[in-house]
């Protein structure tokens, strides 16, 4: 495994770079120091940046915020964020008929159902005899795990409705030192009891990488799948993602693969990225 | 599948019985009716009783208080209760040096850990930089699930401990119509983060029945496991279980097994007992 | 669960039809009566009809000719065809680098090889020391299980290369009664000893669909999915995969899932298709 | 991690020494060098050995033969050799009728049902109206893969009888290099297509340790499970069966586990020996 010095040089012969959020662009302290310099730079040179996450905590426009530098204001519009949320949402819009679609998760997150026109409602407001269209798994906080978690199994036991899962991570980085449980795991813990098969959305799927491909094209028709570049910090999602959907795909070791484990995990996966960087801010 | 009438006229074939307890003796609201006289009958024509219980919520006397009839006084010994949890704590005993175990799970449950010689620390008190010697997941009550989950899975990045799952079971009946998800799901999703391999005790596996069989032993050193029966109401753990061990095994329809299903289930599942009852009650 | 009676009617309605080759059009005798003449009204009627199936073991063109009907002739154009080993073959010209590609399958499998500039080599011709570029798994015969089997395994310890599952399908019928055991089944039980993470291509994955939809605008750019419609035998990939998609779905009960079955399965699995239809041919 | 200097210092002081047998007391080229004085020290030292083995491709007999040194004779009695063919034998002994037991295996793998009282018959002589009793995956050899697997597969679509698996193991060492599936890869195949229950037999489960613990409470009645040392090569099966039977275990580095791999793997699985030494040779 060689690890290339510098990811400005690399990135910059891709006509878009598509990058991962948790571990590439910030952490839990926040942005990734020089990440906000080398997407500036990667703009300047002419690579457009998308940011391709596995969150549905909250609306594109909040996650676009999040990246906005004091000095240099916006360094991702609204535009070039794709969430795995997104998927959900068209999919509650063309599968699901108008209608209650229960969920878990924050109240932010409650965007995705109602951008596809349904009228959400936290899982804790679902009397027994409620009849729902649909149930949304959306985000791990926002709602009492021991109720809502045991309410999710018994209203599925009495309804027959289509589960959407809107994050399939199973932890995220919550502090330096700590893991958080994401909505991935709490979704197949209830699938394992159910025994029903839930619809998934977010990498490595290929879903979300051809709808931000699909964006790409709507902006340069012309373009093909050489020119761009999957950049994460995650084998399983991120590259592995990006390779099945037949991009060049960057690992950086500024998240959840740290560079003393970063070769023993690509040779115990079989999971090959294209490139390895210490992160985007070299 | 021919569904017997008499389950008394089946079990008092066998010198030793050993009924699983939700399901079979109890449910949601108390014994099931007809299983003290069943029980008191069983006894009467000589054949002796044990309960094996997927179970560590509570320790095996407090069990035995549950089976106490009005009438009748107490129907089961505790020294013919044998649960899951009891194996848990021989594991303790047996493998782990004396000292902190922490734990999930009521007050109550901490029983096993206490018997065993250890010192049982609910996982909410244990501070990032306190060692223990091992986690035991007892329970799915007396904890606070977002907090002391989340808390499980970090203390297991930064200990390498033995993890041990005193009740394998995924969901157990919570009333006429609901389940409560057991903390053999939680230990799944935990094992599922972390990749570590926890250390199970509880039906199908065949060490409680082992457990069990030993008890009779000591009671009659002559006994064959033709003199055995299995009772439960559970394909997956006290059919299967009783079959691997080799021992008559018989389905009562009183419990997650229901008649209308049981056909179709034990076809789908290929797990086949001996003998089929409505209930213990007929 | 209702039984629609004419397929037609509701077919003629998309512009459209994605249809799955077996147990849909064909089956282990060949075309299922009445499926040519129902393909010719379609067209008549303005839906245009393509072929979306799991199947490495051939190009498409060897598929198109299968469905070439003595008195109408050529029934689906060989550009209306999508399967799998297309996708995987995508995979090898854009991911991997031009050299040696084993295989397990037919030779005429190794087309997708071939097809994406590729030197195919069967695997039974790999010696130890032979370095190549990739391991396809195409197709269930042309080789010898013993051996090649083992050879896989023992290729994929000594050399870190992609290994690409052209079918992710387990078993397909092999004649009125039997079953045979698909690619899919040997992919899952190598990689379950080699532990390496496998690319998969087809259903009900949605790539498969994502490349037969870009097809479509082709033909027609203004092409929006409320225009489409799959139809599939098998609830876990035809179904599933085309409601992820966004796309309506209809289950027919002329292969996989039978009437017998068909109301217990979608309710057991939670896979909801917008209609059911005995056949195709009514 | 600490790595023992002499394994005979630590064995020597337990009673009893379980062994297993593959990278422990041989390997691909006959027995591991000098564990024929070991055995013999132990012996003499007053540590009764006990050889225990996922393996059902022979007998007992024919195992203990293979441990005959050609100047110290017999190095372990055939009383002294627990594989899990015993326990399938035991199964089928006392939980199927006598008639047909359909195999897949080598002719002398079919001892296991001869000796249970039942007619073996390999799975290429059952034709498709052929009723049998039960079926035993045995080995790995002696049959033709692609027919007979998939004979498995269309038998067990037709008749609902219990399948045994008499191995669990998912490969084994074949030469230096190699290593060969074991039929445990095949019965997860199998039942992954089928979706029923088997019925398997061997380490990691405590079963086989149970029947050895009895074999030596029959010797010595008052013996406590503290004077049992299992050895092992594998972590996932001698480790983790071992610790959960309650016994002290020991992890030698003379087959799967090698020494550059041990500490790693202690650490990923969580599976914790009590000791660690390079072979039974030191």
């Amino acid at each position: 495994m060689r690890i290339e010095a510098s990811f400005l040089e690399i990135a910059s012969a891709y006509r878009f770079v598509f990058l991962d959020a948790y571990g590439v662009l910030k952490n839990s302290t926040g942005m990734i120091q020089g990440a906000a310099e080398t997407l500036l730079k990667l703009g300047e040179q002419g690579s457009d940046c998308y940011v391709i996450t596995n969150d549905a905590s909250r609306s594109p426009g909040q996650m676009a915020r999040s990246y906005c530098h004091p000095r240099y204001g916006e360094l991702v519009p609204v535009e070039h964020i794709i969430s795995s949320g997104m998927l959900a949402s068209d999919f509650l819009a063309s599968k699901v008929r108008p209608g209650r679609v229960a969920y878990v998760g924050k109240p932010s997150s409650a965007y995705y159902i109602e951008s596809a026109g349904h009228t959400p409602l936290p899982v804790a407001q679902c009397a027994d005899d409620h009849a729902i269209d649909a149930l949304v798994l959306l985000d791990d906080e926002g709602f009492d795990w021991f109720s809502d978690i045991n309410r999710c199994v018994n209203l599925l036991r009495r309804q027959n409705v289509p589960v959407v899962v809107a994050n399939t991570d199973l932890s995220y980085p919550a502090s330096e030192t700590d893991v958080s449980i994401a909505v991935g795991s709490l979704a197949n813990m209830i699938e394992g009891i159910i025994q029903k098969t839930f619809i998934r959305f977010g990498k490595p799927d290929t879903q979300i990488f051809d709808f931000a491909y699909d964006l790409v094209l709507t902006r340069d028709p012309l373009t093909s799948k050489k020119q761009v570049l999957m950049v994460g910090d995650t084998l399983h999602t991120d590259i592995l993602g990006g390779n099945k959907f037949g991009i060049d795909t960057l690992l950086v070791l500024s998240g959840n693969t740290q560079e003393r484990d970063a070769e023993v995990r690509i040779h115990a996966t079989g999971i090959l990225p294209n490139f390895v960087c210490a992160s985007i801010a070299t």
